[in-house]
């Protein structure tokens, strides 16, 4: 009986209906209210001839919208695919075919990506909201119950090569990681979380899971707009934010003097180590960021800062969620504290496997434990510090160079206010590190230099700093090491 | 990977391990406090040769050592039986040969009940406290994970024929009911769950496993001493409390004009319907009561009245938790709402089912639903109302009589202060019921038979009410109602 689970968003609108589920703009709905408009999407969506699992991908905005599909699809027993708007048509074809797509429901906005879409895959049925708002109702089998282990949503993650590996995430993988989240944070009576992230990114669509599995309401933007969200935390509405840290790094300094509302109680920081300097300005601000560590594979957080730790801890990713696991491992072997290692996790949260992905299932997962890639260390206590992305990992004269830890010591220069590091092939050390940094003012590349030499042993130091515009980074936010290196001038 | 979960004690332990964990008199103990000393008991029972999935019995009062015992027993996956203390020496030992308990550990104050144990169960090894306390410690292997299906307590429960049936709760249903109620009670950081309820019950050991799971204080008592309890409530250092209605009656008698702290947010009332009048006694000082429903066999409440809807809903037990549904059956079908019928229930914090009962388990579980044997009805938004234990049923000239409607009318009266109803055989209606009542003060039987008469149905009114100085009463307070025949006055 461990397996079989309520379908969420049904059995809240019984439950609890009159409560608020999702805010945009001016509008709001009830858990009673927006189930009532997801049953009718449903049963328009029925009358295009999908039915129980098959895969239905969405190329939407951060839209009511959107939400309301999104369970309109469970409400079928349907998978949902989550295609990033960043991505190329050819990029999105290769997803759609991997996970044998039967239907995509695009954006009005983004006819000339579906367009592009069809002309590559002319097979494949594609409808705007709009199309699908103007099918007729068609009963459907409702989906009373789900299956933990039935797949809910499908969403692609990019590795360093080859193609990009479809993450098969479970209702049940949704359900844990909510569980285990409120376990950690608390979960009160008045919360309330803001989504400005992507809904087809896991720290967007895990915020619409924990909505109706708390009961809880979501207010989503469309647009992160730093003036405008500020405004709400302000408000004392929103008790929960999640974000990246250039996000975070925008909402403060914009803040100025001001301060969040006291029901504020936690930045949720995800995406990638957090440069310490930036944990520090928002301490001095009394905002409670929570670090974290989480990918598409654990259905978001796994690792999150408690917060009775927040304080002592600063620059950790904290320990486990209650329902999972953690242990740094080197060559087969677990190492102790302080020694850095890959990150490996176990918990009811983590991803079944890769759709079609044979060998990378067996190199990622091994006796429950599933394999992240990351690199990070754990101290005495148990508090995950996160290095690095294994793949973004320099080698250089021998020695392992994590690029965050020379991002760490630019953005805590007052002048920097991004910065990226990665490695270029050197005859002599094999790697050496470069950086790249977006500025608030003119700048000498001495000066950065000589700041670094003060602060990072000499291997670390970048043998060349690019002064650049803008960071490539991908939908939520998250620094794209490895596309640094084109951002070189030529020539 | 649903169906493993960290040891809740020492992952909460490793996870907060400063947190409070457990307080009684004036001592208190963190999490990690708490698991140092579980770990030195756990190698001074594992020093008397019991072993993982061997059952031990505890005959324990709620004092401190027996909350480390039920931990120790877990580290060692060792299964525990509760044994309750109103027991007879004959009934416990049915229990003990029942579920093959190889050792019981018992409280020295009940070494009397210790030696007529022995006497009729001369092989089984029995040690008191003080016993175990004295063994040298012994290394045992660490229990890492549960599976949530293993067995992790036994507790007997007894129907109206037949022997007592031992209901098998899993790590995983204690599990799920922890979180159940978390996410209908909501989960705060400065939690703290009050336990004046007996530990070898299923109302006090579910609140040491939330205690572990949320990381939350408990704050035992070993006597129900309602001036105590009400200087804690006032005090403000704890938020929730479970009791059952009659520990409510006496907290509110002796509150008097007082209030509680306002950071109390629950009291927890479950052990059969209450009163309505003493649902309204509390709406007035402002005491936040949720009615609940639930038993030894869903692993403690299963329907909880929400926050929301405690004053719309005033007698009612409420809706499912999350993780559970709810139907009302009669003969093999479901019923429409306002029409009563037997409760049936569905969950993963539901019993896997009944220790060698194949008769009853066949009766009870039918298609992954639960046959409670309770009577109840749903009203047309869903909330439940329960009617009465089934076998307390009364039926009279063909009419269904629940003893707990009467109960509802006779508590009403000012000078009335408990109340029982049975029902008793007759030559014309087959049944008839019967009342037992505790007054304030002398009352004649004809002003009550008239009070009645004033508010019931013809066929309802007690053909008798008899003036005793007590209602027969189980561990845990809840009103045995069949054993109320036995206060008839002889002769």
């Amino acid at each position: 009986m461990n397996n079989i689970i309520p379908n969420f968003l049904k059995h809240r609108a019984f439950l609890t209906p009159k409560r608020k589920a999702l805010l945009f703009d001016n509008k709001e709905w009830s858990f009673s209210e927006l189930y009532k408009e997801v049953e009718v999407y449903a049963k328009k969506i029925a009358s295009l001839g999908v039915k129980r699992k098959d895969s239905v991908a969405l190329l939407l905005a951060n839209r009511p919208h959107t939400v309301i599909i999104i369970h309109a699809l469970q409400q079928l027993g349907i998978t949902t695919v989550f295609l990033n708007h960043r991505l190329t048509a050819s990029e999105m074809v290769f997803q759609l075919k991997d996970s044998q797509t039967a239907l995509v429901i695009g954006e009005k906005d983004l006819e000339n990506k579906l367009a592009e879409i069809h002309d590559i895959y002319p097979t494949l049925v594609i409808k705007t909201v709009e199309e699908v708002k103007k099918q007729k109702e068609e009963n459907y089998p409702i989906v009373n119950e789900y299956l933990m282990d039935d797949v809910c949503s499908i969403m692609y993650t990019s590795g360093t090569t080859g193609n990009p590996k479809g993450v098969l995430q479970t209702y049940g993988n949704h359900w844990w990681s909510a569980i285990g989240s409120a376990l950690n944070l608390g979960l009160g009576e008045d919360d309330g979380w803001l989504c400005a992230v992507p809904l087809f990114h896991i720290s967007g669509l895990s915020i619409l899971m924990r909505s109706v599995i708390y009961g809880m309401p979501v207010y989503l933007y469309e647009q992160f707009n730093e003036k405008i969200i500020n405004e709400r935390l302000q408000s004392g509405s929103v008790t929960i934010m999640s974000v990246v840290s250039t996000m975070l790094y925008r909402l403060l300094e914009n803040l100025k003097e001001n301060r969040y509302h006291e029901r504020f109680r936690c930045m949720l920081l995800g995406g990638g180590p957090a440069p310490k300097s930036l944990l520090e300005a928002c301490l001095e601000k009394n905002i409670p960021v929570f670090q974290s560590y989480g990918m598409t594979e654990t259905s978001s957080q796994i690792v999150t800062l408690s917060p009775e730790d927040s304080l002592l801890k600063i620059g950790s990713a904290g320990k486990p969620l209650f329902p999972s696991q953690l242990k740094i491992m080197l060559d087969g072997k677990q190492l102790a504290a302080n020694q850095p290692g890959e990150i490996v996790v176990k918990g009811p949260n983590i991803t079944i496997g890769y759709l079609n992905r044979m060998v990378a299932n067996r190199e990622h997962f091994k006796n429950g434990w599933f394999f992240t890639g990351d690199i990070g260390y754990v101290d005495e206590e148990g508090y995950l510090f996160v290095l690095d992305r294994r793949s973004d990992l320099i080698i250089s004269g021998g020695e392992n160079i994590y690029p965050a830890e020379i991002e760490d010591v630019l953005l805590s220069h007052p002048n920097v206010v991004e910065a990226g590091i990665t490695g270029i092939d050197h005859s002599l050390w094999g790697q050496v590190p470069i950086g790249f940094v977006v500025c608030k003012q003119f700048i000498e590349e001495a000066e950065l230099i000589t700041y670094c030499q003060e602060r990072l042993a000499k291997y670390k130091i970048p043998s060349k700093i690019y002064f650049v515009n803008e960071l490539p980074r991908n939908a939520s936010n998250k620094l794209l090491r490895r596309k640094l290196i084109e951002l070189i001038p030529k020539g």
